[in-house]
This record gives C-alpha cells, sequence and structure tokens, in this order.
C-alpha cells in the first residue's frame, strides 16, 4: 500500500530510473516486423512486432532498471490488438521481477474511477472468480476532477498494494498554462503546488513503511528543476515519476533536486532514447535490445552521479 | 471538422441527449451472461455478453437517441476482450447511424497524444494500409496538461471529420477543489473558466460551418446549472457534452442554461437511467432495451420541453 515495493526494488539495482516501453511503430527494428508479415490484419501483425520488440527489451532490461512504463497510447494506437500487447507486456515484465508503471493518465470519478482501478491495478469479479484484467503495479492518473477521482482507486493501492502517480507538473512547455496558474489561497499557490499537496492528503490514507512515501506519488517534470526541488521539499511523503529527461531536454543536474537525502524519493523515466538507442549508435539493428541495455545503463550512470544513492 | 455532423443529428432526432453506454457487469441481465456460461475465461465471456448486450441497446435507440457515449473505463476493466467489444460497439454504433463519443478523457502531449489522436479519432498507418483502431466520431480529453496536449488532436479532427470535449467544469460533488479555484487574471477567472477559453481558443483551427460550433467541445456538468449558463454565454463556439443528468442529480431544469436560443449548443448524457431502466420499471429482464428505450423517449421529452428546439 505504498511505493515501498518498488523503492526496495530502486535500491536492489541501485537505479532511480525506468524505462519507458512507448512502442510507436517507427521505433521497431524491421527485422522484427518482417516476422510478420504473413499476418493478414496489419493492427495484429503491429501488435505481434511490439510483443516481440517489448519481450526483447525487457530481457535486456531487467537487471538494469527497477522498472519499465508502458504507455498505454502506444497500445491503443494498435486497436485491442494492442491492448492484448499491453496486457502481455505487463505480464511478462512482472515475470522478469520488474514493477509496472501502466502510464495511462486515467481519470474519471465514482464507479467509472473503480473500473479503472479494477482494471489497471485491481481485480474484477466475473462468475465468483476474480481476474486482474491488466494488473500493473502502479497508474499515472490526472486529478483534475479532485478526490472523485482518487479516492476510488485508494482501496485498489491497499489491497493489492499499488501505487498511482497524479500528474502535477508535467514536462512539457504548455504545461504552465494550468499549472503554473496562481491561485488564491494564503499563501496563495500555484496550480501544480495545490495538486501536490492533494497528493499529501490522499496520501495518508496509505502511508509508506519503510521508507515514508506513500502510494499517492506525483508526475514532475525534468524540464523544470526549480519546481522539482520546490515540490521535493514541500511535499515529504510523495514520490515522484519524473519524465522529460533525455529526449525532452532535461538533463541529469536538472532532476538532482527531486530526491532526498537518502537519494530516494523519485524515479526517471526515459523513453525514446533507450528505445531508439540502436539508431542512434548506428549498430545493426539486431542489435536493438543490447544498445538499450547500454543506454539504460548510461542514463542510470548518469543520474545516480547526482543522486546520494549508495 | 465541427460538430456540425453531431447537431444535425440533433435536429433530424429532435433530440439533445446522449445514451451513456457504461455496461458495468451487473447491469447486464443474467439472460445474456447465462448465454456465455460455456465460455472458459470470464473476462472473454463478459465482454461476449457486453457487445449483445450493446448490441440490442444500439438497436432499440438508434431511432431516438442522436449519440451513444461509451465509456472506456467499463471496457477496460474486462481487459482486451473488453476492448474489442468497444472497438465492435464503435463500429455497430455508426452503422445504425449513430454518432460516437468515445468517454477515454485521454490526455498527454506530443506524439503520444498522436497516437491517443490516431487510435481514438484518426488513422494508423501500416504496411503503407491505412486503418481506424477505435474510429469514434469524437473523444473526450482532459485539458490539464495545456495546448501541448490538445493540439496533436486538431489535424485528426480536421481531417476526419471528428470532434473532442475537453473537462471544464465536471458534474461531480469535488470538482470545484481545483475548477472552482480563482486564479489571478484580469477579471480573475475560475480555472473551470480558462479551460473554457482555451477551448474557445482551441476551437478557432476547427471552426464550425453551418452552426458556429467549433470541432472543439467542453465537459461542463448538469449539477451545476449556474456555470452552465455562466460558461453558454461566454464560449460561444464550444459545444458542450453535459453528464451528470438523472442518476448524479441534475435535473432537466438545470440543464436549460446549456443550450443557445436555437435548442442547441449541448447534448446531455444519461448512463445509468437507461441503462438500468429495466430494473428500475421491474419489467422483465428480457425486454431490457425496450425499458432503456422508454427511458431515452422520456429522457428527451423531458430535456426538449426545457430547449427552445424546434
Amino acid at each position: 500500500m505504498s511505493f515501498d515495493r518498488l523503492i526496495d526494488r530502486i535500491i536492489e539495482t541501485k537505479n532511480p530510473s525506468v524505462a519507458g516501453l512507448d512502442p510507436h511503430y517507427s521505433y521497431i527494428p524491421g527485422c522484427i516486423k518482417a516476422k510478420y508479415d504473413h499476418v493478414e490484419n496489419p493492427l495484429e501483425a503491429a501488435a505481434l512486432a511490439v510483443r516481440e520488440y517489448n519481450f526483447a527489451l525487457i530481457d535486456a532490461l531487467c537487471d538494469v532498471v527497477p522498472a519499465v512504463k508502458p504507455q498505454a497510447a502506444y497500445y491503443e494506437m494498435y486497436g485491442w490488438y494492442g491492448m492484448k500487447a499491453f496486457a502481455e507486456t505487463v505480464t511478462y515484465a512482472q515475470k522478469k521481477g520488474l514493477f509496472v508503471i501502466a502510464d495511462g493518465k486515467r481519470n474519471d470519478i465514482g464507479s467509472t474511477m473503480e473500473a479503472y482501478a479494477a482494471a489497471h491495478l485491481g481485480q474484477v469479479e466475473i462468475r465468483g472468480q476474480k481476474l486482474s484484467p491488466f494488473g500493473a503495479d502502479a497508474l499515472t492518473v490526472n486529478g483534475y476532477l479532485g478526490t472523485d477521482g482518487i479516492a476510488p482507486l485508494l482501496p485498489a493501492c491497499k489491497e493489492f498494494d499499488k501505487g498511482i502517480f497524479v500528474l502535477a507538473k508535467t514536462s512539457n512547455p504548455s504545461s504552465g498554462e494550468l499549472q503554473d496558474k496562481k491561485v488564491y489561497a494564503r499563501p496563495s499557490k500555484t496550480v501544480y503546488e495545490l495538486m501536490g499537496g492533494m497528493c499529501e492528503t490522499w496520501g495518508e490514507e496509505v502511508p509508506g513503511v519503510k521508507y515514508g512515501y506513500s502510494a499517492v506519488g506525483a508526475v514532475v517534470g525534468a524540464t523544470y528543476p526549480e519546481q522539482l526541488s520546490e515540490l521535493r521539499e514541500k511535499l515529504p511523503h510523495t514520490f515522484f515519476l519524473v519524465p522529460g529527461y533525455g529526449a525532452q531536454g532535461g538533463g541529469a543536474e536538472g532532476v538532482a533536486g527531486a530526491f532526498d537525502k537518502q537519494g530516494l524519493g523519485a524515479i526517471v523515466n526515459s523513453s525514446r532514447a533507450i528505445l531508439c538507442a540502436w539508431k542512434k549508435e548506428g549498430c545493426p539493428e539486431e542489435e536493438f535490445a543490447q544498445a538499450a541495455r547500454r543506454e539504460a545503463i548510461r542514463m542510470r550512470d548518469d543520474i545516480v552521479q547526482h543522486t546520494g544513492l549508495k
């Protein structure tokens, strides 16, 4: 009922970073795609290629990174075939010991949000049988709807030892259009501070046991280092998922502020730089998984250098 | 590239309401579920029951309502089998002439948001073939990330004549925790007004031709009648999707303010009251679809009475 499980894995691998599994069709080497040329439905063929691509990446990364983060959009784009590959990716990664963060940014209220919680973190009961439809370890969510959108997730976090990451300050250039706006309060605060404060409150129901971080984390972008440091200080029980390192322009110095004195408190994501390492290196495409591993190791060393993780 | 197509259908059916297809397992009559008892995987059995339930509802509703709104959470809860039922529901509803609003509240940035746009509104190109993975007519989205999260949807709206609904003021009790907060501006405005204003701006790129409503709509809850009227006045080019009628406590008088002088400008959603009409009526469960039709007609008459739609 907290991020203890993830933090255990981070300490074990000495690596506070997560590999984003965003299998855009153009990222997948031709040698994998060619294997499914005989499959008639192109969406099915693409989804099978995604599955093979992901499994090979997971094999190459599972002793380097503590976690992977499949992004739902890149599976939905292949229709229900893609969602099958998504489910299989989650299961395979967990079998290999990885903590899986489903990046869905889901949001709704009441029984609808309970349905998302059951789909991605908990269980569904049908004919007396309990089943885990997708069964990730954590889910990213959007808190625009307030407590009604977050509270339905907490029972699943408690019962199944799962976590959520609520969008606070995102890494994109236009995030400030809403998130940086100051709202009337005493003292006045920005929307992202307000959201961060709500994460602390929501987290009280699912507190951390070993490390002090609750099951309610926050997404805070690597591209805004000052806000990262500021929020780290103000939100002592909120674990951070930090996107925007690498391809989006955030560097390792910039993410340093996301970490506490023990070098914990955050996990930094990289997707494209890892997935497309084979392109950047210019190595044979068959070596895509080894190239991803090399980039993941480079990233780990780069980040650990700037945190106090021992 | 606007909501003209939806509004045409509203005028044709003389009905500015949409039936939400939220197939919670408990809503489905036992006589349908029993047909799939022989299917080994319970998630698959449930998804097949959902499919049959939806198809029967669509048959019963397609000449009464202009649109249906399947809510993604109630399909994801049955895993990828559920997403297959979701895709089949979209296709079947469109075949029956219905406008389909995929209620996914999706949100992300850049190429990830493009992937959602391709998945739900546009096309994906694989092996030179262009395919529509889910192919809805409109998608609900969450604008917390700002323009970077909305702009990637607009090309799909233009190219394929689709629309989006951005969450502005949602119908739930806690929506005010963030959405009602006043932000510093001249004059000061609430977060939902800010979001509504952005909808007007985003919509300029995809303007309406026949009725003046762009392809960027907003979600505004029936449970906040004052805000509905206020936003209707301030956002003359933004079409509203209005949840919260019926089961959530919003009445027909309350939604009147959502409409313009022609009785257009909004579509009111009801899910549970239509889906569970057979339970409320206490009719034989085999009559669930006819009961849904009776409730949809009752709702239409109730709402039209309070709008100027001719």
